[in-house]
């Protein structure tokens, strides 16, 4: 099943004016803010204009834990889209903004693939519409003022071994990590420990996408806990009198973006957050917007459902007040084989034993959707390599379980590929089964918020965090935390903290490494293992082999 | 003479669409990259196609050594393109970009100023098309190269303790001026001294000003010096093999940004370069693209015409293969009677002795235009604490000298205010007077470059340098640098490197403290004075009153 590859799909693509996109969602070219003639914004103003429309029905695509390459939810969030639209229904999909630096790294982009990609492919993967680089300057003003509240005197009294607030850069580099400032002298300030993180685990990205608004926004920017006094009282970015500037800054990386897909329906790609520490969700604003201007909204939530769905059903659509009416959970047979408990190297060979025994992580994920109170299907993304057997084995196993999986092949086919897929999910989101419910009250005491996660959706046996965490927790919750969601940062290959787990374990304890308090984008991140929040480049970056032809186009980056 | 602010100003404007703008130059829409509906920037592809176009006037707008406040360069140079537009000319100006960092700082932005502004001006002082952004992504990709270079087991045979090559960021933040890197272990790499300077003063922003092309750009990326060995032999960006990779980061922010004035006439703002440790002038590739679409172009050099002037001629002309047609010499009376030794508190009392005598400042800036081949006159921009005993002394002064001076009133009234100085600009840019000639050759030796500097245009005894700085002359010279331009750092408040010394000070001395060598960009820095690379905010940065008003609109920006 040869095809051209990714960019040379891209390139051949017919795109459409952005305006005659928008055209076709009803937001007049006033109301777009073009970038070029194939990406947009939909401004602020037209948005609000839109708060008494009835919203349109919301669908998450989700996966199963996944393969290091990842199960295709974006391909099939794409696929989709093009999907419903085929069958005549009037939809949009919400994507996240892929992430710069990365690009340097490994060869690859984030925007789908095959006959299932959103276009322009370079510019969303490069400077796009510069939403990142407004939250690294955002992020890295207030930085710079509070060193200066230091250098000019300090009136705050925040301890220089308290600042929590570190830099950022939409790059992969490792020497920046831990880093000594204010070296050579009076001028340049006081000498302190600090790092920098890549531009995607910044809060402030958290904030752009779970805020409602411009005021939201600065009300949220406001709240961010920079440091603390040596009596350990929080210093908001408040405080500081960084939050106006900030929002300036952010003005307009908060108006969502819109592109479209390789068949001409509307894409809006907007916010990227980590789905570890932070909650991996495309931005309220896009998928709010999304709602009133289309029937369907198709969105999807980082890594599998235990980090993804729960995350988006548990922060976002609590605090965005959203009610999903359907979700799609993404498996391929490979990955259902390496759950099964396959060698990497022997995925490619027909084995409907495993895939019947990988089948558990699969059943677990579906259980847990529904604990949501959320109708889910199975989408098997087809790989050329899936047999027929295998491919029954799953629709058989998800059959016994009072569901059904649909084989696709947008990859190949495009919407031809989806249309069965579609027709099923519509019927899903039209069938009136969902009742949302987050998975717990906001008023549970925080380390019982991880802990319900850790049970109920990993199936741990508990979750475990020593007295100094716990105390942390409590003193939160007396400052006025204590209502905030979990957001739970551990492996995305296992229900439990040990990413070669795979299937469907139980019993496992989950530890609790470290909590982090974000007051600003309005959650508790427990970190559960290892959690690199500034990615290094390798050996080999693909960066070397990026360049521009003679024609004007990106060679390597893809 | 009482007006609305500056930003009220700009806020009332009557835009026309872009397009339209564009249009008027004979850019069609499908050749402009809308960044919504009032900026764009000219495609690469286009400005090819113009290459065999007989170019228009080229008219440089340049200044007598100013006070702090500045003479009002870029008002004058929007106020003459309007002048000139209302007298029937077709004509365009081209300005440097502003910086974002500094806007935090200090109140006030940098768009021109009264009825003589560019628009939109909140975006321009923001944001804009994101091309600073694009420069410090390159420039820190660079960065990251180099580090992972070393990281890997460094091939190259880098000295880590000779690595030239900083990091940028658009952000005043003195902690970053002096750090150290990769500490925290084994996987962070080698910890290292290193340091920030704010994106106007890399090395890469010069070079996008100076590129011709896409090539070009390449070329001279390639060529950056960013480390030597231990046996002091130069590594570049491409043995680091970054620069196709740096290319493709560059390849939107290389095309022009098109904007218009408040008279919708159309206006480049593309590049800002350091005016200290580069060269000050707006991009090439939009002065030439604007001598295509238009038979005037006016355009602007950093500092007064000891700095700007000298190095818009020598560097940007020089190796553009620009022939600039007249050149107009800003001068304000403030600043006539401070270089005639007047306090800063006494400048608003009218002292017509002083204004004399401060004339001998003007005078020799007229000269040394006048040594460059190119003819000048005076554009006087008038203050209403200016009197008519004052503003006559100034145009006797200067027509004794064998030219004119024009006053202007572009900030009270805007286009009617410089009907005149367009009229006499036109005249002299016909005249045929023009006979542009670099001040040195190309193969004279590196330190006589900077003597003849020193000599001829500040008319000082001497340029003094000690051995380590002429022994490193004298190095470069042997690698291949010997025919590179010169490009000074210093004062500009001066000819000579004491700020203090006003009017037309000679036979001081000039010392070279420091050599740089900017083998991409093309030029060496000989830096003589304290030069800051990395502001600083104030007590009270102009960020804690920037903030977003309910009606969206930005406040305390300006």
């Amino acid at each position: 099943m040869s095809q051209p590859s990714d960019i040379d799909i891209a390139r051949a693509a017919s795109k459409k004016p952005i305006m005659e996109i928008g055209a076709g969602l009803g937001v007049p070219a006033e109301s777009l803010q073009p970038y070029g003639h194939d990406k947009a914004k939909v401004s602020a103003e037209f948005i609000k204009g839109l708060e008494d429309r009835p919203d349109g029905r919301l669908i998450l695509v989700t996966a199963i834990n996944p393969t290091p390459a990842g199960e295709g939810k974006t391909t099939t969030t794409v696929g989709l889209g093009d999907g419903l639209n085929r069958i005549g229904k009037k939809a949009a999909i919400c994507l996240r903004e892929p992430s710069l630096g990365p690009c340097f790294g490994m060869k690859g982009g984030a925007a789908g693939g095959g006959r299932a990609q959103v276009v322009p492919m370079e510019d969303i993967n490069l400077h796009f519409t510069g939403d990142f680089h407004a939250i690294t300057s955002a992020h890295n003003l207030l930085s710079a003022m509070i060193d200066n509240h230091i250098y000019w005197g300090n009136g705050l009294g925040i301890d220089q071994r308290r600042i929590v607030w570190r830099r950022v850069l939409d790059m992969n580099d490792r020497a920046l990590r831990q880093v000594t400032t204010s070296l050579g002298g009076v001028a340049n300030g006081f000498p302190a420990e600090a790092g920098f993180d890549i531009t995607v685990a910044s809060e402030i990205m958290a904030i752009l996408c779970l805020a409602k608004d411009a005021g939201d926004l600065e009300r949220r920017l406001g709240d961010i806990v920079v440091a603390y006094t040596r009596d350990k009282a929080p210093i908001t970015c408040r405080d500081i009198k960084a939050d106006g500037a900030m929002t300036v800054l952010l003005a307009q990386a908060l108006q969502p973006n819109l592109v479209q897909t390789l068949e001409n329906n509307p894409a809006f790609i907007h916010g990227g957050p980590f789905a570890n520490i932070a909650h991996g969700c495309n931005s309220v604003m896009a998928t709010r917007t999304a709602l009133k201007l289309a029937d369907y909204v198709v969105t999807e939530a980082g890594f599998g459902a235990d980090l993804g769905a729960e995350k988006f059903f548990d922060i976002k659509c609590r605090k965005a007040g959203l009610k999903p009416a359907a979700a799609v959970i993404v498996a391929t047979v490979r990955a259902l084989k390496m759950n099964g408990g396959v060698a990497k190297a022997d995925l490619g060979v027909e084995n409907v034993a495993a895939v019947e025994k990988g089948c558990a992580n699969l059943a677990r994920h579906i259980e847990n959707v529904q604990g949501f109170g959320i109708p889910a299907i199975v989408a098997i993304n087809r790989f050329y390599t899936d047999t027929d057997g295998e491919l029954e084995a799953v629709q058989a196993q998800v059959a016994a379980l009072g569901s059904e999986a649909v084989v696709c092949e947008h990859w190949a086919k495009g919407s031809e590929g989806t249309e069965e897929l579609a027709k099923k999910v519509m019927a899903l989101a039209e069938s009136g089964k969902a009742d949302f419910k987050p998975l717990y009250p906001d008023e549970m005491p925080l380390f019982e918020k991880i802990d319900t996660i850790c049970k109920k959706i990993y199936r741990a046996g508990a979750a475990h965090a020593d007295k100094k965490i716990r105390d942390q927790l409590t003193a939160w919750e007396k400052e006025g935390y204590g209502n905030l969601p979990v957001c739970m940062a551990k492996t995305q290959y296992s229900f439990s903290t040990d990413p070669n787990l795979r299937g469907a374990p139980e019993g496992f304890e989950i530890p609790v490494r470290e909590v982090r308090l974000a007051a600003g984008a309005g959650f508790i991140v427990a970190i559960c293992g290892e959690i690199m929040t500034m990615p290094g480049l390798p050996r080999v970056p693909s960066a070397e082999s990026i360049r521009m032809d003679e024609e004007g186009l990106v060679q390597g980056l893809f």
